[in-house]
């Protein structure tokens, strides 16, 4: 890979294209670097024991002399919770707004990062990192201060949309700057990066404000407590029960560790505006009469030690849900945590609440947080960008957005259907892929970061298949031959009854292997060769493949 | 339990009540008793290794004497697939419609059950069994042949409508027969068992015409080759299939073993209707032109071995996806099955396919097989039932369906929002649970049935999360101490790098449980106090829990 031209700059995606979460791009020039936000991504379900998934960061700490700064477009996990881990190896100043910081520090503070310098940026500023400089821009997202990012490089204007929709009423925030992304375009933007989320969605998202329509609805008619689900980073939609609270006099109650420090974060910062009184200890709820109670938790997605799931199956320690009890879930279940929320669902049915859910009818209780068609082809047609890149998608989401694009007169040379790690360089008129920075998944697993790899979860994925038979072999060391009991265990796998039971076959089948002439004496082979038999033994009896783990003892 | 009244009945679901699949039930008066389908059920996630689930036949096998029928409403998986199981232990003649037997017979013979009578019944010829009787009428289902079942009893009339929907203009069956229903309901109907598998769904389901339509334009406009998936049981999709591929001059190619043999039975049996020379072998595709060309096969949910699947990963014997196809899923992700079929959307956009599917846009490619709220309604309205027991769904959608019910005017204490197992014991007057049927999940895994319990399940879970690390100590038989080296094997578990390595330090733990003179000597015990301390040693090392097997060898 020749050097960058001094005309150039190179944008890297390390993650959020081709996958959705943790979101990571470089913004790299001859002399300077910087990083467009550090998320985590949340694992799929075969990939056994992982809590979640970082970037690969190889590239950037190869370079990391020249890092200026990580511009954070605003503070959804996918978005900063890959920060710790970089920034111990690669500390710079983080620029971000005021409530992204909020949401940064903590998770700083609980790394022990004392150190980073966090710089709240002001909208329309320019701040400069030698050949490259950014400037922030307002959209509309389900976050408050959430933005995209106009970076002027050498080779010209890139603009980053961030998360966004185009929200003309949004809550709080201010809504997406058309305006702004106008000029920009009258400018001339060199690539256009846009998010692709929800780029399989015919239509415009509805705005905020019919969810605050809803909501207050519910709050006025429900006749006893309403508890309320959703994400404890839903800024905006905790105003928005606020003021239904407010509106129906019902005082707000909220439960769980994660909800309780958000609420109080916003609270301080000024996000979150409550009257003097509506916001009381979830302990004391039960003085009050249920019409005039509202709870907020978490546990929209199903998760399993959420406030939510713990009162579906009678495990909260403030509520019980009984009949009378209304719950909403404010949000709707990213893919693959479908089946957790419908499993919620059905035990708050049980317990006699009435739920009200997006896939249930109650449509408007949730709105999403991205773009639909018709908004990423206003952007586009607002941007006018000479290249395009989509990001924020799985392949499937990437592939109908460039679609939009090449609708809108892009020609099919300039979008950029790319990968995480495809290091994409332009100049004023030159795109080009050059390169390829690694970009493989890295694991998070309790303590360890990237020590799980694909052998680990493969042997996972065998385990909870069909589990595991333990063979232990006694072998006398000067003979070689069997010397005393072998020992059978089995864990996740099941012995069929029979006569003589599969258990003494196992044991059968390991004497035969000893009572063979050419039995291999090396301990290794040995162990591989009763490994094979006894596999294709409970194969044959079973149609089950447990791992076998043959041990040689010597004795 | 008291025993039956002569002029009453039972009812007892024991599957597809608080789950989706595995549809069994039973009708039982004091001297007869006949079953309504048996069918399998998938597994869920966290299942690990299950083929699939059948219903607990404790109930049944109990009174097998009293056993006279089983009658099937049609031929798909979760209301034929069990029928193998049972009818081992306890076998009776099979009632059903044509091409449901045409679907049970392949089962019976591969598992050698040849015995069984198999009778095709009529439409509106009333089937008697002792002191019940059952007439079968027409329903619109994504599959022919489907029927409902009204059953005449000493305490009533039950009518059980199977899985349905209303379609007007179905496309090879025929419409579910409202005028029928609406006589039964003047004659008076004691319990309603309705299908609640969409209750969810406000409105009505399209007729399966507008697919046909949609497939239709896809086949005369698309570029070059057009490959669909669906099930293979969707005969009915694959007739409109043929139908397209007609007006639009295209030769059909059948790909994948059960897709193959179903289109040769449903040819056989005159359901599906081809113009000779239509359907070609596979292998002679190439021959054609790509415009000429439309390929069916599965994996609409994305199954791994399916022929869709395997052209995603161009893995497929005779196809090769390329620049110019059209990929069309003809299905809609089943719950659980959605992460699968994004992944197979994105690898073949991936390869340069045009891919339509429901959730990019193209939402009339397929519709739903069941029933929405409008059109329950329309039931409930034509039957008038005394009682009402919802039926098919997790439990969600019998609390939907219940409060359908109730909103028509069936009072809370006629509705019988009942789980798997509860004994409904019915007289022309009372409805009454009277005890429960053992309704426990019996798992199938390879050629276990039963024996995977939850023991099996939850060791499975453990160990894929955080693998197995198994140690193994040679002990002296006469001392009671440490007698070698110790063994020490991780699979699915990461040791972390450090310095002494944690397998060491779990060595040197071992060795310092044997130092302790209070060591225990007993073998259970010792292998007790072993896991146990170095499973906390490696939670606080790793914040992981291994599964920790100690094996004590006497040496």
């Amino acid at each position: 890979m020749s050097a960058i031209p001094s005309d150039g700059v190179r944008v890297i995606p390390l993650g959020g294209v081709g996958d959705i979460g943790r979101n990571m791009m470089l913004i790299e020039t001859e002399e300077d670097l910087v990083v467009i936000d550090s998320g985590i991504m949340f694992p799929s379900e075969e990939m056994f024991g992982v809590d979640y998934i970082i970037a690969d960061t190889t590239y950037l700490l190869e370079r990391r002399d020249k890092l200026r700064a990580y511009l954070i477009t605003h503070g959804h996990e996918d978005h900063i919770g890959g920060l710790p881990y970089v920034l111990r190896d690669a500390p710079a100043p983080i620029y971000a707004m005021r409530l992204t910081h909020g949401l940064i520090e903590v998770k700083l503070r609980d790394a022990g990062l004392k150190e980073i310098e966090q710089i709240t940026i002001d909208l329309a500023t320019e701040y400069g990192f030698g050949s490259i400089s950014a400037e922030f821009f307002p959209v509309a997202h389900s976050i408050p201060d959430a933005t995209g990012i106009a970076l002027r490089t050498p080779a010209g204007l890139i603009v980053h949309t961030g998360d966004f929709k185009i929200d003309h009423t949004p809550v709080m925030s201010q809504p997406t700057d058309l305006p702004r992304l106008a000029s920009l375009g009258e400018e001339g933007v060199r690539l256009l990066c846009s998010d692709s989320t929800y780029a399989d969605r015919a239509g415009h998202t509805p705005s905020e404000l019919v969810v605050g329509e809803a909501l207050e609805q519910i709050l006025l008619s429900a006749p006893g407590r309403v508890i309320i689900a959703t994400f404890a980073s839903q800024i905006a939609r905790l105003q928005q029960i606020v003021d239904g609270a407010e509106v129906a006099g019902r005082t707000l109650f909220v439960t769980g560790r994660s909800m309780e420090k958000n609420v109080k974060m916003a609270r301080e910062l000024g996000y979150i505006k409550a009257p003097e009184g509506l916001i009381q200890s979830i302990s004391q709820h039960e003085q009050f009469a249920d019409e005039d109670v509202v709870i907020v938790g978490t546990g929209g997605q199903g998760e399993p030690m959420s406030a939510l799931s713990r009162m579906s199956v009678n495990d909260h320690r403030d509520v019980t849900i009984r009949s009378g009890d209304t719950v909403v879930f404010s949000s709707s279940p990213i893919p693959g945590n479908e089946a957790a929320v419908n499993r919620t669902v059905d035990n708050l049915f049980r317990l006699q609440a009435d739920v009200r859910y997006v896939g249930g009818g109650a449509v408007n209780v949730h709105v999403r947080g991205h773009a639909g068609q018709e908004e990423l082809k206003t952007v586009l047609s607002l941007v006018q960008p000479q290249d395009f890149m989509p990001i924020h998608g799985e392949y499937r989401h990437l592939a109908l957005h460039t679609r939009l694009a090449r609708s809108m007169g892009i020609p099919e040379e300039r979008c950029h259907l790319l990968l995480d790690g495809a290091i994409l360089q332009l100049t004023a008129e030159t795109s080009e892929v050059v390169g390829e920075a690694p970009a493989s998944y890295v694991y998070v697993d309790g303590l360890t970061v990237g020590g799980v790899d694909h052998t680990v979860l493969r042997d996972r994925r065998h385990l909870a298949r069909d589990g595991v038979v333990t063979v232990v072999v006694p072998v006398d060391h000067q003979t070689g031959q069997l010397a005393g009991q072998i020992d059978v265990i089995a864990k996740g796998f099941v012995w069929m009854d029979e006569s003589p039971t599969l258990q003494e076959r196992v044991e059968e089948q390991v004497r035969q292997a000893f009572d063979r002439d050419d039995h291999p004496v090396e301990w290794h082979e040995l162990q591989n060769v009763l490994r094979r038999e006894i596999s294709g033994l409970l194969y044959r009896e079973t149609r089950q493949r447990p791992m076998v783990l043959a041990v040689a003892m010597e004795v």
